[in-house]
């Protein structure tokens, strides 16, 4: 493998292009009009434009991104997250190209690429399933009998729904018949189709995924867990590392499950098992995501492994060269997904220059981003800024590291969840480890508070800055006053 | 402990900063005239000017800093490194004056402080020093006698000597009277004093250290060792650890050595133990650094643990948290020290500004610095930009971790050091780990050739820079094309 063309942009492109450039691999970048001054064009050995700022007229465009690989005789295509990353079609296209994917193969995408195959395989292993109908009821007799086997509360679920409509929580056997004509009904007007599933009901789900690496040798090991349960718009924004629920028991139960789900779709390269967890440690398999994930890094972190680099060589067909048992957890990590989104205003994504931007440094501190000082983020992707990630001794040394970093962190002139990773981490129910996938709906209120925000000394950084670009010096002296800095101090802030 | 006063500037006051941060501790900075912006001034949570640039009217006077203390309410003071950070009076002062002073007792520096004293201590514990006469002699029959005992190829000192001067190789015994006759009779002339010291002569040293932690209940541990066997003009470039050359075997003899000198003199905090290692891998002590060392990085990288929070902790009067057995090698670190100065021009410091200034980054990369771009390296201190530390699964990997972080450092304006560190990285002795502390003198011929000084790539840029802020358009034109970039993506690298 001498050439990797990076199908992807931002950070995880970054990323990529480092380790290639450790293990002394040249790297192709690709860019849309949006992207035409981005980090990742500047930092490949060469580039090439694919298209407009509209990621299907661009990163979604396979013909374009295998064109760019031909032109520029890269042998091997990383496709990062998202955009093609778990596309079969792709896959395939780039194997009769005869380009080598860094991923897995198309067949196993497919498996694990609906949910319903991705269940089947896994029955296969006996790996544990949220407990339920196999297939579509329209029954409420076998409603009952199901129920009865798997206990209450229940969950019942329009088999062509989706965004929870037609969904409803039975908590005792005498509510079934009516929820059951309900969703019925609910299910029949909103989609034509009354048959509904039946599972257990979780009431405090947590989300742990493992690691998983496997290479063409038949050697698949899992690098432990990340938890991910802090999630705003069923979307992580806090992953952590090991859990802080985990026995070592469950670990290792759940971690050999991880390695069969892989086995069961004869998986290559670095994948991610989803579990969920109830409140009593019992797990059940929710999908496979065949790619690298966004928060890779934690696991990195306490592994001491460079999974892409780990990605590369299971691609050139090397064996792992670690076993099971040489894997120890290292530590706690922790990673903010630093968003461009306003954490008052249901983080929505925001957008603009950032005007200033400096990130913390330190032991045990990583930023992985894809901007710098004065660039905009684009409108057209994902309004991820950074990933910051710190790693400690333990849990509460990776907080205290964390909560650190972001009051070193210097974004100006865009909102960022910066703040709401602030309230998350000194939250009781956080510290303590006891929460789970509601914690946004439970403990947020919409409104961070002032002292989650910003430190008192930035908020009145942040006034002297709007007043100053104003002309408005008296305010901006009132402001540099009350922060206990000296004026020099705080012009130089800012 | 509420509140630390940092005795210190540079990246070694961000670094205690924050960790003190971290740890919910206040800070105060002190800085001269030159230091006026200075990011360890912003950084503080206040600060105090304590006069003009020269360190001797600042940052060395003992007084300023214990009123700066004083007058901000710190109840401690971390010195750092280099400055007060081993001067007992300033110790003894402090205590005095009712603020803890973060690092060993004054007693502690006194026997450490002097090569004598700190030599008789360790003595009274076996540890090994250089074979040689007890004190001076100046008869050739003595001579002969003990250049019998310990072996030849002996070395000839000049008691009152330093910098080589009086100083002679002796190689077989029938050289020996007529080499103690010269050295003798240039001894006489030079200092006024002809007695000489002999000792058995090295010929191949490796410098080797140890880290320590003492608390006050009489734990002390050690860390591993760091090897600093790359020097330039007798100052340390790249660190390492652990050694490429240690055996387990030797390592925990050598750390045993080494928590014995720190019992020897009842050291608490974190020290160093300095020895040197010969081709057959005997060890003799050397002296110890009685506070942090520059290159602690590479420790902490190894170890997970954070040296600051220790001796913060351990000043606390808090117990060492782990023992001995608890402490495990994790992977190999390099520092690269990255020194503004020209290694073309015998490592002389150059000053000026940081036109462009970009730290590498990515898993694994960590750098410690005091500057950012548009600000100016002053003339009147150590003239260390940056720390680079890369860290890895195994010396390699760290090797081409930081190669690739040599590349990702941008800094224009300034010569620094990150070419002659590529210099001795790829260089076959380095890699395959036999060298010793003559590695400079031995390999680098004073001229960096084209290919270490810089990529390529990053040639074209900088000629492209320098004709571009001269208006030479055609010259940067051609550079440009020259560096196999399109136009833009160059324009955007300027």
């Amino acid at each position: 493998m001498n050439k990797i063309l990076i199908a992807n942009r931002g950070e995880i492109a970054l990323r990529i292009m480092r380790s290639a450039r450790e293990m002394g691999i040249k790297t192709v970048a690709v860019f849309s009009d949006a992207d035409r001054n981005a980090l990742h064009v500047r930092y490949a050995d060469e580039s090439v434009h694919i298209g407009p700022s509209a990621s299907n007229q661009s990163y979604l465009v396979i013909e374009k991104i295998i064109n760019a690989a031909l032109s520029t005789g890269a042998d091997a295509i990383h496709p990062g997250y998202g955009f093609l990353s778990e596309n079969a079609e792709f896959a395939r296209k780039v194997k009769q190209a005869g380009i080598t994917l860094i991923g897995p193969s198309p067949e196993s995408m497919e498996v694990m690429g609906d949910k319903l195959s991705a269940k089947a395989a896994a029955k296969k292993y006996n790996i544990p399933l949220v407990p339920g109908s196999d297939g579509a009821i329209s029954d409420e007799k076998e409603a009952e009998k199901i129920a009865q086997e798997i206990g209450f509360p229940i969950l019942i679920k329009a088999s062509a729904g989706g965004g929870g409509k037609g969904m409803r929580v039975v908590e005792h056997a005498g509510e079934l018949e009516e929820q059951m004509h309900r969703a019925i009904s609910e299910a029949k007007s909103a989609f034509g189709d009354g048959s509904v599933f039946i599972e257990r009901y979780v009431a405090s789900p947590r989300h742990i995924e493992f690691q998983i690496l496997g290479d063409t040798h038949g050697n698949i090991v899992h690098l432990f867990e990340r938890e991910c349960s802090v999630q705003r718009r069923h979307q992580k924004v806090i992953e952590e590392a090991p859990s802080a629920i985990l026995t070592p028991e469950i670990r290792e139960k759940m971690g050999q499950c991880a390695v069969d789900v892989a086995k069961a779709c004869n998986y290559v390269g670095a994948g991610t098992v989803e579990f969920i967890l109830d409140e009593k440690l019992n797990f059940y398999f929710l999908e496979m995501n065949t790619r690298l994930q966004v928060e890779h890094p934690v696991t990195e972190m306490i592994t001491g492994i460079d999974l892409v680099k780990e990605q590369i060589k299971v691609a050139r067909g090397e064996a792992l060269s670690f076993k099971q048992e040489d894997l120890k957890i290292n530590g706690h990590a922790i990673e903010l997904r630093v968003y461009a989104e306003d954490p008052n205003n249901n983080f929505l994504p925001d957008i603009g220059k950032l005007k200033k931007y400096k990130i913390p440094k330190g032991p045990g501190v990583r930023v992985d981003d894809g901007f710098e000082q004065g660039m905009d983020i684009p409108i057209y992707y994902d309004p991820m800024i950074a990933k910051l990630i710190t790693h400690g001794e333990n849990r509460t040394i990776a907080i205290d590291r964390m909560l650190r970093a972001i009051k070193d962190y210097r974004i100006f002139g865009i909102e960022t969840t910066l703040g709401f990773g602030r309230f998350v981490l000194k939250h009781e129910a956080f510290a303590s480890g006891n929460f789970d996938t509601h914690f946004v709906k439970k403990y947020f209120n919409g409104k961070l508070e002032e002292e989650y925000q910003n430190d008192e000394a930035e908020i009145a950084a942040l006034v002297a800055v709007k007043a100053f670009e104003k002309d408005k010096k008296r305010i901006a002296d009132n402001a540099i006053s009350k922060s206990g800095y000296s004026s020099w101090r705080m012009r130089s802030r800012i």
